[in-house]
């Protein structure tokens, strides 16, 4: 099997920076192969970052090499990493970008990429993913090990992630992302509606009664599990986003029925 | 050679979609070699996918899998196809839009995707791409046979595509693509010309003579043969559809000569 | 190794223009790693495709092929080129995208793309991406050489690169790009700095004291080195170009000190 580097980036697609990230990577493992994610994190954005990382990378196979870079940082303190976890392996700055994916597992092994043998010479002060990452990401690529990237680190840094509460029998969540179809996705995850009967779902000023199954073209808005298993709030024929207004931070709460019922698919429908 | 699979998808380059389907593809067919068409398809529109597919797919070697995902209908009733055609394989959706790169041709055959096998478990409700239809285009590149995957399927999708209409000596067409460029293309056809002298064309409110053989950028505007062999309306140095205000559906008229005689190449020029 | 084909063109991501050119580099080189280094070249600007082709290429490994293409003349009268230089092979349109990259060497050789058999047939007026340079590609990458594509060629075309003027002790420069980020790129190089102190660089109506040494986020904006080894100013939180109102062609001024001293990093800050 050919060793994977998967890519995810706040760099865009209109300079070179991706290009010479590729370049260093076929350079030192030549048989890689690179697959991008994506470069279209919106600038410094660390947890929309995470957010993507965490979202694909599960999808890849065992020994993958996941080089994640959002970056605002660069040249400053914070220390070049890399990650091995549940068999993978995450490269990028500690900034906190690579917790969602490396550092949900129990066990896991952080290392400073502190070895000038594998950095490009000599390091700019503005471009690590081309001068640290790269290298450190091909080495691990073509087999080498985490011990020879640097000394062992105790205590990567992680992202708060908002978690939702539960007040007066509903769940008071909120928006953390919205998609390219404009659908919005919530922090309120399957796990957080088991066993429960979803009443009615509230979002902008819209009311939205049970879950749906489908991305039901006749229904204006739907709340249906994700893809990812959180509630999303969509609109099957348009921008759910813009239709409600909502945007990352926005509320949404989650009613349930007092008393446990089978619910009437029949009765589904948007108010509001 | 390494089997390949392409992408055409509305998933747009932001999220974490095009990712994970990457990630199952190489999970389940780790030699696989991953080739992007196009993600930008605008959001839900088939007919668009079905024109980039078609476009693309005919300059790929033989059994090559074509992954094409332009699903409004996930979760709902339209079934998850694959269809064999011309050496290649196509699969997605069965809405039509696979139809224009698939279904032209004389012979094809087309399965549905139903063999449990050949899906990821849980089957999610809203991500078909990651779930159905990239392990079945994993098994296809990897050498599986169309059997495996389920039942034939006699009436796969079609998809209505205008044809231009002769009337009073001149050709009625229709504007059917702008490119990223600003290039208008329409759906009058190199065939459709044979034989012909086009006199002029009129598009927007402008007349254009004859057919160019370059972007001639001593010309404003010229009528000339696109690479897909189509009538199409480009501005040498700028966005022809904003200089001629027209956009998908616009009509287009073809005058042709009276009397057949040579082309007098000296007087092109555009009025208008 | 496989042999590896970087892409940059214009020609955008929404079109089905790149899968095109893949799927002709596969058939004829069904080995080759396709790179996409970027598609998003603001269209006809061969200047910002040159750059952005030679910014990357030189991470890439001996024998790499880049096809590089902005061809505002396609089907006139510039012709078809291959340029080996280096190690390396570029192969374009005849208009001096391949110049930076390509021609800056001692040493380089480069040919006409005249012969036919490494051509599709028939050649089209609009697509030379796909019918004439990637088939001449795909036979560099597979091993074939120089003198098959055509015969020598000696003088091909050059692009005219602004340099800064020296004046009453500055360095009178230009921006010459701005990034994904933002960030303003100038035409003032390391080697023009070198030896000498920068006492301040004046921008916009903005006057920023001294080099900083990383994108230090407590200063709204600073002078960095760039990951190319020029001039470049940046907000390390924010959009430099939109704070300062600059564009390619913005004037850059860099005034030095006119006693060599050492630079005193606690006196650094933003004025204006």
């Amino acid at each position: 099997m050919r060793p994977i580097v998967t890519l995810t980036t706040d760099f865009g697609s209109s300079d070179s920076f991706v290009g010479a990230v590729k370049g260093v990577l076929l350079s030192r493992c030549p048989d890689v192969q690179i697959v991008d994610i994506s470069h279209d994190v919106p600038p410094r954005s660390i947890r929309v970052g995470a957010l993507r990382l965490a979202s694909a990378a599960r999808y890849f196979p065992k020994r993958t090499v996941h080089l994640c870079v959002v970056d605002p940082g660069v040249g400053g303190e914070r220390r070049p990493i890399a990650i091995s976890a549940g068999g993978h392996f995450f490269v990028g700055p500690d900034n906190g970008v690579l917790a969602l994916a490396a550092l949900g597992r129990k066990r896991w092994r952080a290392v400073e990429l502190a070895n000038p043998r594998y950095r490009l010479s000599p390091v700019s002060q503005t471009f690590h993913a081309r001068d640290i990452f790269a290298p450190a990401a091909a080495l691990l690529a073509c087999g080498g090990s985490m011990e020879d990237l640097g000394p062992d680190l105790r205590n990567p840094a992680r992202i708060r992630w908002p978690r939702p509460r539960r007040s007066n029998g509903r769940l008071l969540g909120t928006v953390v992302d919205v998609d390219h179809f404009g659908n919005v996705v919530t922090n309120v995850s399957r796990r957080d509606l088991e066993g429960r009967d979803v009443e009615r779902v509230e979002v902008g000023s819209v009311s939205i009664t049970s879950l749906s199954t489908s991305y039901d073209p006749s229904r204006r808005l739907v709340a249906i599990l994700s893809s990812d298993d959180c509630l999303e709030i969509a609109a099957p024929l348009g921008d759910a986003a813009a239709m409600l207004d909502v945007r990352v931070g926005s509320p949404v709460e989650v009613w349930f029925a007092r008393h446990r019922v089978l619910s009437d698919a029949a009765s589904n429908g948007v108010d509001g």
